[in-house]
C-alpha cells in the first residue's frame, strides 16, 4: 500500500471563464493518466479564483475611510484594505508596521492574513495592479468541478481546492483545504480502537487540510508552480464532507 | 516528476531501549525498499518517545495541589495534569468541561494539547495506567536517527518525527513536524518569482509540517497504525533545518 502525487504538466495561464475540467483532463492526457476511483485533484486557489473571475482591478476600488486608516496604519494599499475588510465579518488581530499585518474573519468562516487575497502583484499605490478574491464557495466550486470531472472520466472522486494558511504559534504557511467535495474532509476516529485495544479519545483528524498539505509541496509557490495535482493510493480519503467542515465556530474558539 | 509515500510494514510494538534505525532498517527490507538520496523518513512521535523510555507509571506521580485544582475543573486525572504543568511553561487557555481543555506552551515553546502528553491510555483514576510524554529534545532525536540510518545505508536523508496538533480556527488535529533533521524545515521564498516574474512578498512555508501532515495520512490514528513512512521523491526538500525552526516565537506571535 502506497500513494503518489503527480503534478499534472501544460497548466496554462488560467483566464475568467476557462473551462478548469478541460484543462485538467488536457494536463491528464499530457501525462498519460487515466483517473481511477478514489483519485483526488487538488487544485490551487489561484487558478479557481481566476476562472472564476474574482480578479478585481484595483482602479476602480474606492477606499473608505476605514481602510484608509488602517492601510497607513499597516503599510498596505488602501484599495487593498477596502478589498479585504469586504471581504471580511471582522478584523481580529492587526499589527501596525511596514508592512503590518491585518488578521480577519472572513464572510466564510476563516481566520487569516489579508482575507486571503493575493498580494504577490500588488505593488503599494501601483496602477493597473489587481488583487485576486478567494472564490465565493469554495466547496460549491469543489463540487461541480468533482461533478464534471466525474462525468467525463466516468470514476468517483475526491476534489480539493488547497490554499496557503499562516498560523498562529508556528512559523511558515501550510496548506490547507479551502474547498473540498467528495472526501471525508473532517475524520472523526472517536470510538476506534488503537493497537492495543484502547479506546482513542481524542481523535478527530483534519484530512482535507493534510490532503491539502501534501498537495501544496507539489504545486511549488513560484515560477515552477504546478496548480493542479493529482493524489491516488491515499487511503479512506473519499466521504461526503466538505472544507466548511474543517472551520471551528467562533463560540467553539478560545484564539479569537 | 511525482512522489511516493510508502508506509513500512511489520514495525513491532516498540519499547524502550529499542534499536529505532534497526526497527526501521527491518521494516525496509521487509518491504524490499532500498534507501536512495533525498528519501525522507518519517517516524511518529509514539514510537521515537517509547524508545526514549518516556513513559510514566502514574502511580509514581504525586499531584500538586495547583494540578488538583486544574484537574478538578477539567475533568482530567490530577496526576496527568500534574505532567502537564511540569512539561509546560505557561498554560495559555482552559475551558472547563468534562472533559475540559488544557492549552500549554510546552517547555520547548509548542503551544498544544495537554503539553502533547498521550491519553489514549489513560482512563481516570485508573491503577496501573501511563503516560508518555514527547521526546525531550525531538530535533536530537531526528537527528540522531539521521545519523544511524545515513552511516547504515549511506546515502543523505531527512528525518522526521511527526505529531498531530489542534490548531486554531480549525477543527480536527493535523500532522506537524515535532522534530526534523536534514530538512528545509522553513523554506523561504522570498525574493523568489513567480510565474509571471513578479516578486513573491509573503511566501515562507512551513515545508516540514507540510511533510509531516503528508506522512500523518499514511500513520493512521487507530488499529491499522503504521509508525513509519517513506517520502521519496517530494522536491526541494533536503536542507540543514530543524523542526523548532517553526515554532513562532511568543513575542511575534498575536495569538498567546
Amino acid at each position: 500500500m502506497s500513494a503518489t502525487l503527480l503534478p499534472l504538466p501544460g497548466i496554462p495561464d488560467v483566464k475568467p471563464g476557462d473551462d478548469l475540467p478541460r484543462l485538467i483532463t488536457r494536463g491528464l492526457e499530457t501525462a498519460g493518466l487515466a483517473l481511477r476511483d478514489g483519485d483526488v485533484i487538488a487544485v490551487a486557489q489561484k487558478i479557481v479564483s481566476k476562472a472564476e473571475g474574482r480578479q478585481v482591478a484595483l482602479d476602480t476600488v474606492i477606499p473608505t475611510a476605514e481602510a484608509e486608516a488602517l492601510a497607513e496604519e499597516t503599510g498596505k494599499d488602501p484599495r487593498l484594505v477596502t478589498l479585504i475588510l469586504q471581504e471580511s465579518r471582522s478584523v481580529v488581530r492587526k499589527r501596525a508596521g511596514q508592512p503590518g499585518v491585518i488578521v480577519v474573519e472572513h464572510l466564510r468562516g476563516w481566520v487569516h492574513a489579508n482575507a486571503g487575497i493575493d498580494q504577490s502583484n500588488i505593488e503599494l499605490g501601483a496602477e493597473g495592479a489587481s488583487a485576486l478574491l478567494l472564490p465565493e464557495d469554495p466547496d460549491r466550486s469543489a463540487a461541480e468541478l468533482r461533478g464534471a470531472l466525474e462525468a467525463a472520466h466516468g470514476v468517483r472522486l475526491g476534489v480539493l481546492i488547497n490554499d496557503s494558511f499562516g498560523r498562529a504559534w508556528r512559523v511558515g504557511t501550510c496548506g490547507i483545504a479551502l474547498g473540498a467535495s467528495g472526501l471525508e474532509a473532517l475524520k472523526d476516529l472517536r470510538g476506534a480502537e488503537d493497537r492495543y485495544g484502547r479506546r482513542l479519545e481524542v481523535s478527530v483528524v483534519g484530512l482535507a487540510d493534510e490532503l491539502a498539505a501534501a498537495a501544496s509541496l507539489m504545486m511549488g509557490q513560484a515560477a515552477e508552480g504546478t496548480p493542479v495535482v493529482l493524489l491516488r493510493g491515499f487511503p479512506g480519503v473519499l466521504g461526503d464532507g466538505a472544507a466548511a467542515d474543517l472551520i471551528r465556530p467562533a463560540a467553539e474558539d478560545l484564539f479569537r
